[in-house]
């Protein structure tokens, strides 16, 4: 293992805490715009995604992400983990902008099919977000990530339950 | 947005393309088990999630791996992201723990149930994955992951297509 | 389209609606029971799959079901539905068996992995369904397909929302 | 156990094989679209779900089915088997679609998200299906059940493994 071959990166976030107790007195809508103009800080697992813009609507997010070396894999490729991070983050972020202050969500599944690998030379890629069904209990949504092209790398769905903020699942 | 929450780490990691190169002369047993032993460097997004231990066996992987702050999401827990690139590292390492030397392979789906939100609190996580089915064309894993008291976090399965290696998948 | 070659099949079943009246007094695991003893009727869907037998332990399900040639595809297999329907069903028990009278159960999501071909000469199938997680609100389970020489034809996963009975779900 | 609720009903098919080794000579949309119009008979499995329509664009398929008492479930709604047969119909439909003469395929994952429960009352269901990605070696699709008001009942996605015709996969 040579030395030679060492790189690192730093990573800087805010306290995640602090930015989801401001969510509570806000709806989602609400909440993920602040983000997304930079009002609240984004969560630190978009911050080791390298996302790098995000816009919400109501009911669809976009996330812009840059893949770095260090989301590398053993095989030489981006791991599958950063499109379904990316995936996840945009169809909870579709479900999170439905709903009204005081109404809290946590993923039950997500599902994730992979149509081809992205290496850094892919360059930035978009994820992208839309609900499929808001119901009172559960939701769903589907989402995809495509490189500046328009070509399609990964795409999936998941489902949210929808409680009460402030309750725990399971 | 106060200056006072912010806080950085540091990841370092080492060419994840030598390594792979290396990965192309041994069977994938041989492959990770040197990774585990430190004899080969981890893959850099296992340095990102925190991995802190590794052993592979035939169609069998575990990695230990402690939650940090900057996994944290938009509201308050450890990203699904975490749980998910967890459950895809062990449960694509089995299978290739069962590859001989030249044959490949590429994720084609990832589906994850979280059951359970992980937290700071939780402490190290053990993900567990293990080989379904090991076929010529496709092979399928599945994986869990717990924490020390063995509470399931959440788990998974995935279908993975094994080809000559080099080629590309899609 | 010759006619020689057209064949039919009488399915029998019981009102449906009678049993799951009944089950609505009874704990899950007891109502189940009394199915696979033929205390209450078998649902028609499992008439249609061909189940020839259940039985039903707490957490734990397996039905054996005999495939027919009017489960086929158009490309001359037995069609996926009938494995996804045979899993959605001892996973869907299996989980059910864990519930106490006043409690019912809604699938929200079911993944199935398909690993190799049943046919009309796979003879009988075995599903095994079993909980992995039981929750207040949600609960998982995974199950797999085998014949009688224990060969693996298809497996899978499904998450059931919980809840206290007579409310539909959504 | 009532001797007056028994009913039962009388499914008439054609011999699946025929057709099947009809298709080996036609493209995939040739051998739907004969299918379709009737030409072809459709599958046995087709004929259980009661489909009684169908149409096949190029990567794109549609069935429209009547729920019968005979598809319910032990809880008096008819059985999720029902729409992921129907599910993985119209998204393997679509992929094959896209196929050339001598090309087959084989449903490698099924992921069906259930979000309202189908009933008598629900009436004819469309179940819709569409290629996402077209791959040499894979493909995925997704699709969706909605009825004659266009609400939505489930929604899913599908890899399919694609190969030289003939050969089995695993």
């Amino acid at each position: 293992m040579s030395k030679a071959a060492a790189r690192s990166h730093t990573f800087t976030w805010q306290d995640p805490l602090t930015a989801a107790a401001a969510g509570l007195g806000l709806s989602g809508l609400e909440y993920l715009r602040k983000m997304a103009k930079g009002d609240l800080p984004m969560p630190p697992i978009s911050v080791l995604m390298n996302v790098t813009a995000a816009e919400v609507e109501e009911g669809h997010a976009v996330f812009t992400a840059q893949p770095l070396e260090c989301h590398y894999n053993p095989i030489g490729l981006v791991h599958g983990g950063f499109a379904a991070t990316l995936l996840d983050s945009v169809m909870a972020c579709a479900i999170h902008s439905r709903l009204p202050q005081g109404q809290a969500y946590t993923t039950l599944d997500l599902n994730t099919h992979y149509v081809r690998a992205i290496t850094l030379e892919t360059g930035p890629v978009r994820a992208e977000g839309k609900v499929v069904h808001l119901g009172a209990r559960m939701s769903t949504a589907e989402g995809r990530i495509i490189d500046a092209q328009g070509r399609l790398y990964a795409h999936g769905t998941t489902t949210c339950m929808v409680f009460p903020g402030g309750q725990s699942h399971g």
